[in-house]
């Protein structure tokens, strides 16, 4: 007798699951490359957005999805610069989701313009707990950290910083003005990901933005490499 | 005929607020005053704290419960000003919750030291969006948004900035290295609440934290004029 099992769809994440895998399976068949950048509110990923797409980068056609609870106030920023913008908003849920999960980029999908853009970023909602337990569709996920956040934030949100390949650590001029241990927070990096590539970044001097740039372009490139 | 109209509990919030009720209710049979404190991470709660209460507040007896994801980081720096803390992590959810809620705060009661405090401070989980939705017994709700965040906050996370009577505006000493526009930033928290008190303040210089201090004072006898 030939039996089939078939493990039963057990709980949220579950779903989320499938749903991350169809959109990245729409994505792949666009080839379109997928960062989930995320951060805490106010750390800088519109910022580093604008800089990083404020001049060509090389031929890479760019799109972004913003994840907001409400407003198109950061969608607007990226608009200006001529980047094509998809907005999301969370704010149906009771007070608003505090996360983007894989349904709601799903239901985001007839408006992205998927033939036009090589990458598309999509900038998470500000949030360091929730954003990091749902997967998206994504190819690789970022985060973004601010000096001003204090170097014990790698040990207390520890999921955050696991599950990201990158850490680009923001608002680096700030620093002399700071009482921030640069070496502690990489020592408490390296205690929950020790792999997390790294990079000091000011999005205001512009400092250290060449390398994210880079970054970009190399996440598109590998993933094209890999299809 | 007599009848009686029962509204049945609807949902999880309703759920909560029953709960947050019960809670209170063991907060007044022990006059304690309780303050919820939230804020995105990195703002500044913990730092605020330990201003507030290096020394003694008059003859107010305060005690803290810290929420945290995960570690009890802020909990051992306010244990060393010897001021009674109770740490609360909501690390047992699938990556943690992202929030305190009434039934976590009910589970840590047993631990209160409710006899020997008159005011009890609960440091939320470092969170723009969830906190805000769930009450916990508290009297009252303030929040602490750091200058670094940037000005368009109130208008992103309305919800928070709505749910809180006191808005104090940490980092100050910051404002001359940011291109951070205070008039703007309180034009938008006027758009979303126009009636929150609000105050500036730096953990680090010092500066603006006798307000902090004579706030939680006021609160506190407020409420016992209240009871």
């Amino acid at each position: 007798m030939h039996r089939t099992r078939v493990r039963v769809v057990e709980d949220a994440l579950d779903a989320n699951n499938t749903i991350a895998r169809a959109n990245r399976d729409d994505f792949d068949r666009h080839d379109v490359s997928v960062v989930n950048l995320m951060s805490a509110p106010g750390a800088g990923k519109t910022s580093l957005l604008e800089r990083a797409l404020g001049e060509p980068l090389q031929d890479l056609r760019v799109g972004v999805l913003e994840g907001d609870v409400q407003g198109s106030f950061d969608a607007d920023r990226l608009a200006s610069l001529h980047v094509p913008v998809t907005q999301l908003n969370t704010g149906s849920g009771f007070g608003g989701e505090c996360h983007l999960d894989a349904n709601m980029v799903r239901s985001a999908m007839p408006a992205l313009p998927l033939h036009d853009i090589d990458l598309l970023v999509i900038e998470n909602v500000g949030n360091l707990v929730c954003p990091a337990e749902f997967r998206v569709g994504e190819d690789v996920r970022a985060m973004v950290c601010s000096v001003t956040e204090g170097e014990e934030k790698p040990i207390k949100y520890p999921l955050m910083f696991r599950a990201c390949e990158l850490v680009v650590i923001n608002k680096i001029d700030l620093l002399p003005h700071l009482d921030f241990d640069l070496d502690k927070f990489l020592y408490h990096l390296d205690q929950v990901n020790p792999d997390a590539e790294r990079m000091l970044v000011s999005a205001r001097t512009g400092e250290g933005v060449a390398q994210w740039r880079e970054w970009l372009l190399k996440i598109a490139q590998r993933q094209r490499a890999i299809a």
